[in-house]
């Protein structure tokens, strides 16, 4: 730290990713990525000539872009705004409808990043258990009067909620925002978008990252009702009138208009993960019910740090949080049948006490 | 505006950028791009099999783009932070090293966006008037004691320092953060980056979208002392941990590393400059004295917002300020030597009263 870092951030812990290790193969299943490419027509659509075109600004109202993704939704485009990433949403949404006078609630196991925006901008945090189950108990929201924000399904767990109890949160808070993060939503739970035509005070936040393949181009967006919308492109216009590149803008518009791909790469995830959560049962893993791209699992006898370990000095990487009640577990991500049967194969071999050293 | 909108936002004007028009083929002379592709280097680079790897996230430490950029300035690789474009360097540093005890100090007529985050983080801002003749006065910012940020060379007046003048402003605020916003240094202007050795409290940021042909990829950078990088990445990690992606990434370490096509490119525009800024005083333009990639001229009679529209309606955009002090003038930026003498060629016509529909 420096001698001049504000003293408002004197505890301020950044937001620790995965590990991204750029210079060995692992079978990654630590950050929820795709295994599968992005679309043949985002390969196609960033081509040399759209390469050459980068000496040009992006366009600011990422117009072609956010109507791509408008008509996907059925919605208008005066209802979508992108993002670098759907952390740059979040961190605008944190901004625009949180204050000192509108604190912000969300579960205590949760996307880890709620809490590192509620301290760089200063917020009173309202941090509400999940249940005993690792469910989010929906009444614990109700009435709460505080900006909502809540995974769904959740992370690392997995867990969904249904829309119904979406909506009770947000009749019950008609003048508070309640954002629905939606990023692992396309994996099996349901979307809340259509609600933005019903409810002022939902934001429904989302991601190219996971579903559509493009984790590495940063691409997030929001469906809200034209004035949130309206609200958060202040603060866009603020911050970064231009916080889309060119290739990523055309990269998001490929992806989305490619619906067969989208359909038919999703539904290998979700088989591959119920393969791999039955496989883990017969293991003895404790497997939370998963709507997303991971399985947050742990063993009946083995600790979530000896198998992290032992995985990772077998070439496999998960996600391990050494935390209060996530510590027995792995957050692993659904991969390919392959690096779903090499990791099965991995977790035998650690089980049974052997691996490669010993033979 | 939503009604959920933090008060604290009620009259926060958001930046303007210049126009972008999507549809429309103009002389683009307005936003300061380049008027020559990205480095073929750079082409190369962004090929089929970087696309097909966006399904993985990009290195959150950005360490070979980082490094890249370090050498060149004879930096390490702990003095240099990266980020989308350097508006997001700015938001950092206005976030990082101004608070309510530490102000913020920049000239009435700069980059608008200062004043912008001044507003969107609740700053004092402390805004001292340029000289008559459109230069810094050196003198305001020695021993002011806040926060100081200049632009050099400033925008939109293209007027240069020296570092013998950037010194003394370090030397007397040995306890502030002092910013050189040297977006368009690569023009002729003497770049403050070696004096980050002697100064811990200098902070310079660079862009890759004038110079480097990368306005559409977005990437900027600082380069600083060890401890002030620490903690401007204590705020990167807190608001977008993989704030630039791949493909950015790679455009920016094969454009820092092609030498060649960077001084080509950058002698080319300065011969434009300088061959335009003669041909606009023979034609009774009042030309600032520029080492920028654009110049701000206002002609002897004819008003600034008529020759603006009059270049546009001759499919020439060029930047107009209807601001006190700047309404007079143009800002153009440098093309190619064709577009500069369409340029000439269309004020000749404005200027002499004749036009094409006269014809």
């Amino acid at each position: 730290m420096s001698r001049f870092f504000s003293r408002r951030f004197d505890s301020l812990a950044a937001y620790t990713p995965g590990e991204q290790p750029q210079d060995q193969n692992y079978i990654k299943l630590n950050t929820n990525e795709s295994p599968f490419e992005p679309s043949p027509k985002v390969i196609e659509a960033l081509n040399n000539s759209e390469v050459a075109k980068l000496r040009l600004y992006s366009d600011p109202e990422c117009k072609l872009t956010v109507k791509a993704i408008a008509d996907y939704y059925g919605v208008e485009s005066k209802n979508v705004v992108l993002g670098n990433g759907s952390d740059e949403i979040l961190s605008f949404i944190f901004q625009a409808f949180c204050d000192k006078d509108t604190p912000v609630a969300y579960p205590d196991i949760s996307y880890g990043f709620y809490s590192v925006f509620a301290q760089l901008y200063g917020l009173e945090s309202h941090v509400i258990p999940l249940k005993e189950d690792y469910s989010i108990d929906v009444d614990d929201y109700c009435g709460i009067g505080k900006t909502v924000i809540i995974a769904n399904p959740n992370a690392p767990t997995g867990i969904a909620l249904s829309l119904a109890d979406i909506e009770k949160i947000l009749v019950s808070n008609p003048d508070n925002v309640v954002v629905v993060d939606e990023a692992y939503v396309d994996f099996g739970a349901d979307s809340a978008v259509n609600l933005t035509r019903k409810y002022d005070n939902l934001i429904v936040v989302q991601t190219f990252s996971k579903s559509r393949q493009l984790a590495g181009a940063r691409l997030g967006f929001a469906v809200a009702n034209e004035d949130i919308i309206t609200d958060l492109n202040t603060i866009r216009f603020s911050t970064n009138p231009y916080n889309i590149n060119r290739l990523t803008l055309l990269a998001g518009e490929a992806a989305i208009n490619d619906k067969d791909y989208f359909e038919n790469t999703r539904a290998k995830i979700i088989a591959n993960r119920e393969y791999t959560a039955l496989e883990l049962k017969k293991r003895g893993f404790r497997v939370l019910d998963s709507k997303t791209n991971f399985l947050f699992a742990a063993h009946n006898t083995a600790g979530g740090e000896m198998l992290y370990k032992a995985l990772k000095a077998d070439g496999i990487l998960v996600r391990y949080f050494n935390k209060p009640r996530l510590s027995d577990f792995l957050r692993i991500t659904i991969g390919t049948r392959e690096q779903m049967d090499a990791l099965l194969t991995s977790l035998d071999k650690i089980l049974s006490g052997k691996d490669d050293n010993d033979a």
